[in-house]
C-alpha cells in the first residue's frame, strides 16, 4: 500500500539509507514451516554485495543479515520476519561536497523537490544500498518456491554496453564477476570495464532473468496481471529504464503467425510470449529482460545547479559502480521471486478449489 | 488491492466481459468540485471505440457511458463515481466453435488453468473490451490534471510493424485512423493494413505517450516509484509486452556522459531520463513507449489443442483488430493519466507542508 | 484500499447516492464455480428493503438487483461481478428545504466540511441506501460460505430501546417485521413503535449476529485480526456506535476464572470469547453485537445552523426509519459474511500447506 | 494490506516475538521536516513498559528504541523510519512447560490451528510485547499531530473490574501507576490489585481515549469511516473485546431527541456522537472507550488439552499482568494517533483544494 511495501499476500517493507545506521525490513506472509536461517539469505547477499571485484564500487560491506523474528527452531512460524543489515563502511565525508548541489542524472534534485530535504550522504534512500534488503527478502521467496514448488529462478547479464555474449552457458554465470553466461567474452568485458574506469565514465547494461517450473494460473487480471506486477517490480529497481517480457520490443515488427506460440499435446512449440498469456502464467519459462541506464556517478564533470539555483560543475568522487548492471542480476532475481511468491499465494487464496479442465501442457524445454 | 482495482488514492475498479450485458466500474477518490458530464468521457471513448475504420474490428458499439453517481449539479461530489457502458453488438455465435478449444496466443488456455472455467464468448474478461472502462476513468483524471494542474497527456502510434513516421507533427495524430503523427506515411500504413487483412494475419506496434506540465515530486520510492507504477499500468494493457521510459532500451548502449541530463539555471539540456529521476518526476516531459504484440486472432490457421487435450487447428473468424496498436493510443493515455492522478493525490497527502529549496528548473521544451 | 472498498482478497467496491440514478458495486475475488443468480441475492435484499411494514420508512424501492458480469452459464467465473440496483422512488422535493441547512446528528455538516459540497437529497452518499449493495455482495459470500464450508450466518434484533426479548427462538426471527427472536414480545414492540411514530421521535437498538461452523484459523494478526476486521465492518454501517465480540463490555467486570473458556477433548465448556482468541477463530460460534444510535431524522424540531452560519430550526419531514435497527439485521449479517469470506481466502492463500497438530476441538453447542 | 501493516498513507509494519532477539517495525509515510529523536519515542515507551509497579508483570525491559533510518540532522526525511527494540529479559524456561499445552483463553490453540506451529515462549507473536512497537510508532504520529495541527490525544483507565472513578481530573492520570483520573480511589485500586495477585486471578478493565482539536473532515466513507478505522485499530489490541464511540452502547436506549447534538453558531450543545458524524470528524472531541478482558495468564489452574488431544490442567507461572488494562492507556492513545494521522494525510490527499462553505463550529468544551 505504501511506497515502501511490495506485494499483497507476501509483502516486503523496507527501510534504510545508504549512510544511516542500518538497512532492513519486514517480510510478512511467509507461510510457516519453511526451514530458514540467516545463512540461507547470505548466499544471495554475497552475490550482490559491493567490493568483490575491481569492476564494482570499492565500498566494503559484509552485508551480514540478522533474522530478528518469524523463525523458531529453524523454521518459519508464519509471523513477520524482521531483517537487519548494519551499515559498516560509510565514508560520509566523501559526500560533503555535494550536500548543496544536484548531481545530474541522480535523484538529488527530485528528492528535494518532493520532500524539501534529503539525506545527501551516499544518495540516502535513493541509493541502491536498499536493494540488499530486497535480495534478502527475495531469498526467502526463492527458497520456498524452489523447495515447495520446484520453481527455479536465475538471471544473467545479457548485454554490457554494446557487448553481447557469443555463446550461452548457465554454468558460466556464477564463475565470473559479471554474471556473464559466456566464458569466451569475459576478457573483453574486463578490458572494457578497465578502460571505462580509467576514463571515469559509466555504461548501461541489460539483465535477463528466467523462472522455470512456474505453475499455470498465476496472475490476477486485469490490473494485477503477472506481467504487470513483474514490470512494476523491475522498474522499481534503481537505474532500470525498460522492461520486456518474452520477445518484448521485438514483437513490434512481428506478424501474428511468427509470434504466436502454437500448442500440441506434447507441449508448446515456441515461447515468444515469455511464459505469460493474458497476464496469467502458462507454465512456460517466464522470461524478463531489463534495461539499466549508465549511472550518473562519474568522475567526468557535468553541468548542474546548486541549491541556490546557481550553475555549478559536478564531479562525483568516492566509490561507485561504473556499471550498476554488473551487480543487478541477484536483485532482478529477487524481485521476480517476490512477484511469483505473492502470486502463488494469491492464486491459492482465490482459486483453491479449482480443477482445471486439462493437465498443463509441457513447456518448451528451457535453454 | 484486488486484481480488478488500480490506484491507491484515485482508484478504478472495473468489471465486465466482452459479451456480457455491460462493462463498467467505479472511480473512487476523485476530488470534489470538478465539472463533469458523460459527454466529457465520451470524447475519449469515441477515439477508442471499434468499427470506425476498415483497419479495426468491425464490431459496432456506441460505447455510450452513463454516470450513475458521484456527480451532482454538474460537479463531482468526492463520492465514488459509478460508470456503466452497455454492450450492444455481441455476436456470441461467432464464438461457439472455440468454446472447447484454445486459440494459440490467447488467454483461453491460461484462464481455464487459473479459474477452471472461462466465458469464451469474445474472450470474456480477457478481451480488450474492458479497456473502454479504463478510458472513461482516465478521462476523468485527464480533465482534472489538465484543468487544475495544467498537465497535458497525449499519445501517438510510433511504429506499426517495421514502419516508422518520417516526420513528426502532433496535429496529425487526430486526423487519421491510426493516431499517426505523420501525414505523409498514412497511405503507406493503409496499404500495409489492407494487405494484412487480405492475408488474414496481424502485426505488432509501438505507442508513445507523453505527459507535459508534470509537477516535480510525483512518485513514492522505493516500490511505488512513478516509473514503476507507469510500467505496471502499461503492462496491464492487453497485448503489451514491453515498456520503456525515456531512452529505455537505448540506455543499454549509452555511456554516462551521453545519458545524463545536465541542468542549468535556464533548464534541463536534454531528456534522456524521460522525466523521471530516482522514481520521482523532474518536471520534464514524462515519455513512455510500449510494445504491443500482434494479436492472436487471425484467419490463418494455427495448431493448438482442445479441452480434451487433442490436437486441433484453430482459425479465428469473427471480427477482430489486425493490429491492436491502432486503438491503443487512448488506452495508454488513460493509464498514464490514472497513474499521474493517483500520484498527485499521494504527493499532496504525504508532503502537503513541504517547501522545496528551489523553484523547479524549466524542462526542455516539448517536441 | 480506498474508502469505497472493503476486503483484501474478496473485495466489495460500492457507489451510489440515495437519489441518484442507481446504486451498485463490484465484487472482486469470488472464487469460480459457485452457482449464482440475481434471485440468490434478491432474498436478502428483500429482507432489508424499505416499506415493508409501517415501522420503517415508507419509501418504496423494489431493490431489484442485476448481475452485469462475472457469471456465465449460471456459475461464477472468478472474474469481477458487477451489481446494479436502480433507484425508483426518489422524492427529491422532500429535501429541497434542507439543501442549505444541517440536520443535527446527520452527516450533512461533516460532508460539507470534508468535500465542500454535498448531494443533499436523501442524504446523498451518507444515506443508508448504499447498504443495499453491501447486502447483495454479502449474499454472494453467504452462499459460498454455506455451500462450500458449512458456515451459517444469522442475526436478530437483540434490543430495541430498553426492550429485550423474554425468550429466544431463532425460528421467530423471520416471522415478524423486526427480526425479533421472541414472538411473545412482538406486540410490545409494535405498540412502542406506533407511539414513537406518533411522537415523531426515534430510538436506538442493538443487533446480534452469529456465525456458526466457522473453521479454526481465520484472522491475520496482529492488525487484521478477525475481530478487528469485524469491528471495522460493523462500525462502517450507518448509525453504529459500538461493537462487541462475545461477552464484550461485560468482560470489564469479569475475573479471569469467569471469562476463560476451558477446553476438554469433547469440546469447549463456554464461549465468553465469542469464537475468537488472539484474533483468530477458534471454531466456536462467532458472536458479535452492535449498538445503533437513534436516527437523527425526526419530525421533532432541533436547533441547528444553516450554510450562512445562522441559527435555524430543523424539522425532517419525508420518509424515514424511526429505528434503523429494525432493518439492520441483514446488513450486519452481510458484513460478517464479507469479513469471513475475505479471511477464508486469506487463510487459504497464506497457509495452504499447513497441517494443524490436532483436529479442531468441538465448539460449545450453538444456541 | 498484509496483516502486519496498519494504515494506508501513514503505515506501520511491525515484527517481533515476545522472546525473540528483538521487536521493531517500519513507519512509512511520515511527512518530512518533523523534528524527531529516539528520546521523543522513549517517553511513551516508558509509560507503557512492564515492571514499573507491583501491579504489572515483573518482566524487566528497558524498551530502549533505536531509530535506524528516516531521520537526518534531527528531522524526518519523508523516507521510511526503521525502529528497533531489543528484548532483554526473556526467561524462556518459564515457558517450557506449556510448549505442548494450550492455555485456555490464550491464542496458543488458535495459532497452532492457523499456522501449524507456534513460538510458545512468552506467547510468541500473540504476546502484547509487540504493542511496544505500536507505541513507538504512535509517538511519531502524536508529535506531528500535536505540533502541526494542535491535536491532543490522551487516555485514562476508566474502569477496573467494577470500580469506577469517583471524580475526574486529567492531571491525576500520570501520577499513579494505573493512568487513573481520580486520586481519591487510587488506594482502592491498589488494594484490589494486591488481593487479586494474592488470589492468582485477573480482572478486566475499560480504557477511554480522547482526541481534542481534531479538524473537521477526517474519515473516508463508506468503508473507511473514521470510526470504522478506530474500531479496527482498537479491536486489534490484545485483549480488547469491545469498542464504542461517544455514548456507544448507551445509544441503544436513547431517543433521538436525547442523542442528537444540536448546533448553534456558538458551537455544539452536546457530544453524544463522540466527535464523529456519518463517519467523518465534526471537530468535536473524538471519544473512544474500549473493553479489555481479564487475561488468561493466571496461577489458578484451568482445564485444557495438550497437543496430543489429552486433557490437562494448566497453571501459568512466570511473570504476567493481572490486568492488562493497566498498561493499555498508552497503547490505545498510540492507535488513535495512528488512525488520525493516516486520515489527516488521506484528507489532504483527496481534498486539498476544497473550501468548506462555513468555518467549523466550535466544539463543546473538552472535559
Amino acid at each position: 500500500m505504501s511506497g515502501s511495501s511490495f506485494g499483497k499476500l507476501f509483502v516486503v517493507t523496507g527501510f534504510g539509507e545508504s549512510h544511516g545506521p542500518a538497512i532492513g525490513g519486514v517480510v510478512d506472509g511467509c507461510p510457516p514451516g519453511l526451514e530458514l536461517s540467516a545463512a540461507d539469505l547470505q548466499v544471495d547477499l554475497d552475490r550482490r554485495k559491493p567490493g568483490q571485484s575491481r569492476h564494482t564500487t570499492q565500498r566494503r560491506e559484509s552485508d551480514t543479515v540478522e533474522i530478528l523474528s518469524g523463525v523458531f527452531e529453524g523454521r518459519t512460524t508464519g509471523t513477520p520476519i524482521g531483517l537487519l543489515i548494519r551499515n559498516e563502511d560509510q565514508r560520509s565525508k566523501d559526500y560533503s561536497e555535494i550536500a548543496d548541489r544536484y548531481r545530474p542524472g541522480h535523484a538529488d534534485y527530485t528528492y528535494e523537490q518532493k520532500f524539501g530535504v534529503r539525506d545527501y550522504r551516499g544518495g540516502g534512500r535513493s541509493s541502491a544500498r536498499e536493494t540488499a534488503v530486497r535480495v534478502a527478502a527475495g531469498a526467502i521467496a526463492k527458497k520456498y518456491l524452489a523447495e515447495r514448488c520446484g520453481i527455479r529462478i536465475r538471471g544473467h547479464l545479457s548485454q554490457l554496453g554494446t557487448i553481447r555474449p557469443v555463446g550461452f552457458d548457465w554454468d558460466q554465470v556464477e564463475r565470473n564477476p559479471f554474471f556473464w553466461p559466456c566464458a569466451e567474452s569475459v576478457p573483453q568485458l574486463e578490458s572494457y570495464m578497465d578502460d571505462l574506469r580509467r576514463e571515469g565514465n559509466s555504461v548501461g547494461a541489460a539483465v535477463t532473468v528466467v523462472a522455470s517450473g512456474v505453475p499455470t494460473g498465476l496472475g490476477e487480471p486485469v490490473f494485477d496481471r503477472l506481467d504487470a506486477d513483474i514490470a512494476h517490480a523491475m522498474m522499481s529497481i534503481n537505474a532500470v529504464k525498460g522492461v520486456e517480457i518474452g520477445d518484448g520490443f521485438a514483437c513490434v515488427a512481428q506478424k501474428g503467425t511468427e509470434h504466436r506460440d502454437e500448442m500440441t499435446p506434447d507441449g508448446f512449440l515456441s515461447n515468444h510470449a515469455g511464459g505469460i498469456l493474458g497476464g496469467i502464467s502458462s507454465g512456460q519459462d517466464v522470461v524478463v529482460r531489463i534495461a539499466l541506464k549508465p549511472t550518473s556517478s562519474m568522475r567526468l564533470p557535468g553541468r548542474s545547479i546548486d541549491r541556490s539555483g546557481s550553475p555549478v560543475e559536478v564531479v562525483t568522487t568516492g566509490r561507485h559502480d561504473p556499471c550498476v548492471g554488473i551487480r543487478a542480476t541477484p536483485i532482478a532475481e529477487a524481485m521476480l521471486a517476490l512477484v511469483l511468491m505473492d502470486h502463488l499465494l494469491r492464486q491459492r487464496g482465490q482459486n483453491a478449489d479449482v480443477t482445471a479442465p486439462i493437465r498443463p501442457i509441457p513447456p518448451l524445454a528451457s535453454s
